[in-house]
């Protein structure tokens, strides 16, 4: 890096220094470091005007995506610059007994159906599961109504809203815990699938070189009162792309195994399925708000 | 600024990491300057969740608001922030003989009309007021036949196609120089006026107790074969704004005065002037390309 020109430095520190009367003191604090960063960006790699131009495209073409329903292109270009999973790690320092977060993801919709006790929340084909387990306060008891949002593609990779051949609450529902803190989840297993390719942030990965695989995963809210919400996914433990999550968004800990069942398994019948399926438990423990 | 902690600084080296296959060179250093700074901006702050949903919102916002015609809220974006004088500063390092830059702006409109000598461009009222000078290059040297596209505000400080009521070519217009490099702009005198505040930038404005004005200029891009494209503004040298300018474009070599004129004066009756006119002069020297 080449020393900064006095006439440049002199126009950051003017900018900076144009943000010192925000009212909101952490506010200012945002916005000076914004700004400082911004420009050591841009003196670093001493921008050009063509680049500049091209970032203003950028930002606009991925602003004119956004629907404000499941497409949301400037969250997706947080989570493949990684700055998602950073905010992320940031906000939950202090949960080591808890679950790890990861990605919230713009896929999530509000507002889908409570569902039963292992009801089938799969209205499409793929290879039935069932997932199961507890959720847990920090001290390891199992915490009753607790509220599990969840959402998963379907096995062509896309989630409901994106897919008009797929009904809105496909892959999609809520369930509560019973007395024990036990939840139970019937739907199909998660695929890997590319993030969407067809706006900026797919022409930003294409010209890095970088692939846009999420590895299989589901996702999960997981809420209780006087408690934290716990954003995170489960991922299947032998996707291939758990090492190169364009996202960022994988940990050790939250992958899961789905076991082979046969139909004569005894959680068959209580969950009513005909043939085999696969079965992957994992417990959920929140930290105290 | 606290030490960040193990798991963050290793969630951006992978970000780093993953633009590192970048096959052309030039954007794999941009990409890679990017997503440092954009992490030690987000590290440095310790920003929170609601804060970078804040920031996805402002940035969706901006884009949308965005027509392709004459409002570009990214490019004022980049105004208020400094960075598109930072990048005017970076990209005009070795022309001290020649003319300063200042920033572009967002509402240049191509293709207007090419206007004779002295011709008005006005179609609004306002102070009359003749711009005239000579185009030269870095010796000194008159240049024919350069082209001074130009744009201005009417006095109500909007642009035509920001306001309907103004006809799309009022207070634009192209001019040529004659065969010795002179200019003669037949306008009004420029006022001082607020950038758009209905959108996210007027409300980032607002957050940190910026204002929105701009001091009076005319705007001009002056292009010649053999030269580089200056794109620049005169500045009213007596507003009230030069000192705080909102996108920090003032400098003092490209102030100028508007000397009153009366009927009498030998200009008046060259260019139509039936009554008082103010009369700026400026010579803009181009480099070579």
């Amino acid at each position: 890096m080449n020393k900064i020109p006095a006439n440049e430095a002199k126009i950051s520190d003017q900018a900076v220094t144009a943000f010192g009367n925000t009212p909101n003191p952490r506010l200012r604090q945002v916005l000076q470091g914004l700004v400082c960063h911004l420009h050591a960006f841009a003196s670093e790699v001493e921008l050009t005007e063509e680049e500049w131009l091209a970032g203003i495209r950028f930002l606009t073409d991925t602003g004119k995506l956004c629907d404000g329903v499941v497409r949301q292109e400037f969250i997706l270009l947080s989570d493949v610059l990684g700055l998602s999973m950073l905010v992320d790690a940031i906000n939950h320092r202090a949960c080591e007994a808890a679950t790890e977060t990861t990605v919230f993801g713009p896929f999530y919709i509000a507002g889908m159906p409570e569902r039963g006790q292992g009801e089938n929340m799969a209205f499409s084909p793929g290879e039935p599961a069932l997932v199961q387990g507890r959720v847990l306060d920090s001290a390891g008891q199992p915490i009753a109504n607790a509220l599990l949002d969840v959402w998963q593609t379907a096995e062509n990779g896309m989630y409901s809203g994106q897919d008009t051949e797929q009904p809105l609450a496909n892959l999609r529902g809520r369930y509560r815990t019973d007395g024990e803190g036990r939840f139970a989840i019937r739907t199909i297993i998660p695929v890997s699938y590319p993030i969407p390719t067809d706006g900026p942030v797919g022409r930003l990965l294409q010209a890095s070189d970088r692939h846009p695989w999420r590895p299989a995963h589901l996702h999960f809210m997981v809420m209780a009162e006087g408690h934290r919400t716990l954003v995170t996914h489960l991922f299947n433990h032998d996707d291939p792309y758990l090492e190169t999550d364009v996202v960022f968004g994988v940990k050790d800990s939250l992958k899961v195994v789905y076991q082979p069942c046969g139909a004569d398994h005894p959680l068959a019948a209580r969950y009513d399925f005909s043939g085999p399926f696969r079965l992957a438990t994992y417990d959920f423990v929140l930290e105290r708000a």
